[in-house]
């Protein structure tokens, strides 16, 4: 996908029925590297082993689990974190403080680091630069499919790649959510300008996605550029070059995400216009976005506009309700504060039907916009997770 | 229940399936009033109706319609409002700014007035002291049993009666969250004084219940006293007596409501200890208890602990992980950030099988707690909102 980088993944036991659980990025010479991680105060061993590292800006392989989480596991987490590292870094002979590592799964189980440790040789084996849906599928855990995008650029006539891997479906929340991201690129880029476009980029892709409004304690997203393409991002028109092309595969693997969400049958984007400033409507978005009765109407197939007004009224923004405009698609659901009838309602009924649409909302009362996208809330969301440890 | 109210419900046609869906509460002497509304900016226009009435403390009756929230009804609802009140005044010939009015069910469809109206005339008519179980039905939505709650004080050897009906199974949030309520007692009162002991039972009580984290258009509570039993509340040791009869109503009340919440298989009261402050402490307390994770795992009765320390991690406040405890019931699940193992899951799993149970979560860092109550979050919680309108 991405020139000079190789993937395995495989079973190495930690999943009860089987199914992949270990992955390995490798990069065939050190790359620049920048994170961002959750915010969550509780965090995996293995992402405050990830802060530490990072701070060098430099990464050659990057080791993930799936199965478990690693998280709330003491000492022994940290301990079995780093051993994770270590193994990686020797079977590849590579320095260890250039591994990072990641897990997610089950939160506060020890983790059967003695599987990893075994696995780990055939992992560097099976080693291979056209291995990265083994690897999305080891990453993966309610998953159901692996994530993948690659998109191409170019600067001055030269092409550069931008890859990314992700995997969440569940506990996924716009507070940096993404659970784990893994970004590649061939060019040549400084280790702090990494981390801004990064930065950047999360603000308006992985930051903009809910599923159901918990914040992962393992989320994870690298961005790994090992300067291949020669192509140097430096300058205001490189940087937007890369910048945008980084964004589009970031904000298409969100869409993945909360179309792959747990139980969600369809993708909705909830698209706020006509506020008093960008952050009223980021945070009416957000609201409409994550309310379980908004959603579950969704899931229905229901033009229940009326939640939508009652969840704008609750965002703590204030609002002149007799003002606000809502469209399920084209169709104008609601004029000035009220239902323009069984109409409109059929219409946009047949909006609702469809797997992805917008929810737009106008408050006329200004220029400030936002979109954050979410998922319909449905039986198979409780189901998934009533059993999730079982 | 309560001397010198008198109460009705009957079915006048709203609902789909001929169920009551209109009641009356009569005070045979005006009463002195006071209410609580929801703080939701989207309000029903009998909500905006009563916030006006109830300024100069007095009610006399209150009609209550079920099946449609009239709300997002623009002119025609509060001219709906104003009417539903005009009947029930001119029925019971008295004055009409007396009379208060509440209405619960799908937000944005235009009320069948002519059916409140043309039903009116028996509504009166079944007027009855023993009539609140009859109301109590008729102000039910997706509700699967009436709430009342009576409770007898005394004061210098005089009893008096403190009486509440509620309803309100879903778009529960603890930010005055009750949908409906109405308290009926005999104690001699000034309405200034009911505010104050009113505002401050809702927020020990109504406003630490949780269903769905959605707040209503038409949350409602309104207080009254007709004085009958001659005992006034003046003085610290009456109103003290008084607030302690109402708290413990009210405390019932919400109690019911979450029991009852939509598809809710349990009662759990989220107790929070050891923040740095009440504040704090009500914020985790919050954050737990209106997490999907947590709840779906509740509904699942998986003691999934990772969860809750997720919940906690993300509630915004600093916390020391490796410092917190969680207890089941009387089972310590996690010691100092860490679980406790096998024996303790087994414990604790059995604790989940309960009905009604108690999670500790206790930060070791202050003095400051709380307690909220909510449910867990059931596969019907979905069916139920998924199909709310058809």
């Amino acid at each position: 996908m991405c020139q000079g980088f190789q993937f395995a993944g495989l079973a190495s036991g930690l999943k009860k029925k089987g199914q992949k659980d270990l992955g390995l990025i490798f990069c065939e010479q050190p790359a620049h590297a920048a994170g961002v991680f959750t915010r969550n105060q509780v965090k995996a061993a293995p992402v405050m082993l990830d802060m530490q590292r990072i701070t060098a800006g430099i990464c050659q392989a990057v080791i993930v689990n799936s199965g478990n989480a690693n998280c709330c596991t003491g000492a022994k987490g940290m301990r079995d974190a780093v051993s994770m590292g270590r193994w990686a870094a020797e079977g590849l002979d590579i320095a260890e403080k250039h591994v990072l590592v990641a897990s997610t799964g089950v939160i506060g189980e020890p983790l059967a680091a003695d599987r990893i440790e075994k696995a780990v040789p055939d992992l560097i084996k099976a080693l291979d630069p056209a291995g990265i849906s083994n690897f999305a599928e080891a990453i993966m855990t309610t998953d159901t499919v692996p994530k993948i995008v690659s998109q191409k650029g170019n600067l001055n006539g030269v092409p550069f790649t931008v890859t990314g891997v992700a995997k969440g479906a569940g506990m996924i929340r716009p507070d940096m959510a993404t659970l784990l991201c893994f970004i590649m690129t061939d060019v040549v880029a400084e280790p702090s300008l990494l981390k801004e476009v990064l930065v950047s980029a999360t603000r308006r892709t992985l930051n903009r996605i809910t599923i159901d409004g918990d914040t992962s304690t393992n989320d994870t997203a690298l961005l790994l550029a090992n300067g291949l393409s020669g192509v140097t991002v430096k300058g205001d028109a490189a940087i937007k070059a890369f910048q945008d092309i980084l964004d589009a595969v970031l904000l298409s693997l969100g869409k993945l995400l909360v179309q792959d969400g747990e139980g969600a049958t369809k993708l909705v984007e909830v698209a706020v216009r006509g506020a008093e400033s960008e952050c009223a409507a980021r945070q009416i978005a957000d609201t409409v976005a994550h309310s379980n009765l908004v959603k579950t109407a969704l899931f229905g197939e229901d033009a229940n506009w009326g939640r939508i007004l009652g969840a704008v009224g609750r965002a703590g923004v204030p609002v002149e309700t007799e003002q606000i405009d809502v469209f399920f698609g084209d169709v104008r659901m609601v004029q000035n504060g009220l239902g323009c009838g069984r109409k409109a309602e059929r219409a946009a009924t047949e909006v609702l039907k469809k797997p992805e649409f917008t929810i737009r909302i106008d408050l006329k009362s200004g220029n400030g916009k936002a979109s954050v996208f979410t998922c319909d809330f449905s039986v198979d969301y409780v189901r998934i997770n009533a059993d999730y440890r079982s």
